[in-house]
């Protein structure tokens, strides 16, 4: 396979359109290099990016593909009209028809970031990520009924990336605990989670991959061993069952699917975005 | 205005094509109701959404607005074919110009996360993150020269969140370090720092903003005042000067701002994605 280069223009950050570009090219068996121009804002940066890619184009000898988003009608005509490469207009494609459904015109802002260091949404992000930190690990009883959720499972079943994920793409307070083998024997969730069952989501995974997981930790530990997984796993898994709290297996689930199963399934009430 | 609704549907997360049609939308004045249908995958379960879609556009009496993300060619055409909302195929619209280009077929893999947790990619995210709580404020001088960055600044001036970003969103490995009143004192960075120093990177802050920032966590105190954020904000941008490192200023940017501008400024080895 010759090479192919993707490039990824944005008048913002281009996150969003180099994680959709990403999953389209997920699609195909190709591997392209790819290179991110973000802060692509004036006519000068436009016609520098556009040189970039024309050479490139060139010395590859087969078209860039060029995912765009640019708000500036006019920064995007230089780049249509002059551009060698593929350009995949990822903005206009679907503000056009959305312009003649709702019968109004868009803004053209640009960046979906621009200025919302001091917005309402972000300052509530920050937030909740800050939240999410004291939170971690049972580490604070303290103003647990500003969670929005409170993970609960054994050591290392996915609840701290899950949580920081849950506070940052979603604005989420997510607190997390561990289930230790003193709540087993007690056969009882810790004293300070009974008040907010409710809102306890639990995580369990297979013992045979948090065996794995912890010996990366702690090689040839009882806590790592198969047997003392098997036996956390399931006391966990009863002591949710008899609680009434729901949960699912992060064996297989990225933080992004758990944290969307959650989402769906409990339904916090300040949903951000 | 009268309701609209927005739903997302997708066969995995739909955060990708949320997060995307939320950029769009952002370029109008209208606030429409965001409803989200993740994991859409099968013949039944797209037929009940489309009633779904269909009964609201009946109550709303205007065609609800559907981004989809679908892979599967059968379920697409079910939704196309029988939805009564405006659809807009974030998905199809660009995998078939680029079939063409590419002149192969493509997977119709559905979700970019699908079994991915157990890929490279995603052990190297749970990696960086877990990396990066370790190293958050300072905690640990073990394993910096594992660091892609290490990020510099006063108290509260933005590192943590930025960090845990960067290793969620991009798989770095982003420890910070607070330089504090003792670090100024010495006039030179934390002596764990100085071998480290070409992956540093500056944070500074407005002292007004800092100072807003501060008084929220400790109201009145000697450590939140204006003279003492902009004496230890003056001190932080005349050590970085000295020191031959990067920085920018937090105040009107978000943490995907800061982290897009440090990937681009330091171009780490190992970029993920």
């Amino acid at each position: 396979m010759l090479n192919r280069t993707v490039y990824f223009i944005s008048d913002g950050t281009g996150i969003t359109a180099e994680t959709f570009g990403n999953s389209i090219l997920a699609q195909f068996t190709i591997k392209p290099r790819h290179v991110r121009r973000p802060f692509i804002d004036t006519v000068d940066k436009v016609h520098q990016v556009v040189r970039e890619i024309n050479h490139t184009t060139e010395l590859e000898g087969r078209r860039s593909i060029v995912f765009v988003t640019l708000v500036d009608s006019e920064l995007l005509a230089i780049l249509k009209t002059q551009c060698k490469g593929m350009v995949l207009d990822m903005f206009n494609t679907f503000i056009e028809p959305l312009e003649t459904e709702f019968g109004i015109t868009s803004n053209h802002r640009v960046g979906r970031f621009s200025d919302i260091s001091k917005s309402q949404e972000y300052t509530d992000r920050i937030e909740a990520i800050n939240f999410s930190l004291a939170h971690d690990d049972g580490q604070s009883a303290k103003n647990l009924e500003q969670a929005d959720v409170i993970l609960v499972g054994v050591s290392r079943s996915g609840k701290t990336p899950t949580s920081l994920y849950l506070a940052m793409q979603h604005g989420i307070k997510a607190a997390n605990y561990p289930l230790i083998p003193e709540d087993f024997e007690r056969r009882a969730i810790p004293a300070s989670l009974a008040p907010h069952k409710a809102k306890c989501f639990g995580l369990t995974i297979a013992p045979e991959r948090l065996c794995e997981i912890r010996n990366e930790r702690r090689p040839n530990s009882k806590y790592a061993s198969i047997e003392n997984c098997r036996h956390e796993v399931a006391e966990a898994e009863s002591m949710m069952r008899r609680e009434g709290i729901s949960w699912l297996s992060s064996t297989h689930k990225s933080i992004e699917e758990i944290a969307t199963t959650i989402l769906r399934d409990i339904r916090p009430d300040r949903l951000m975005y």
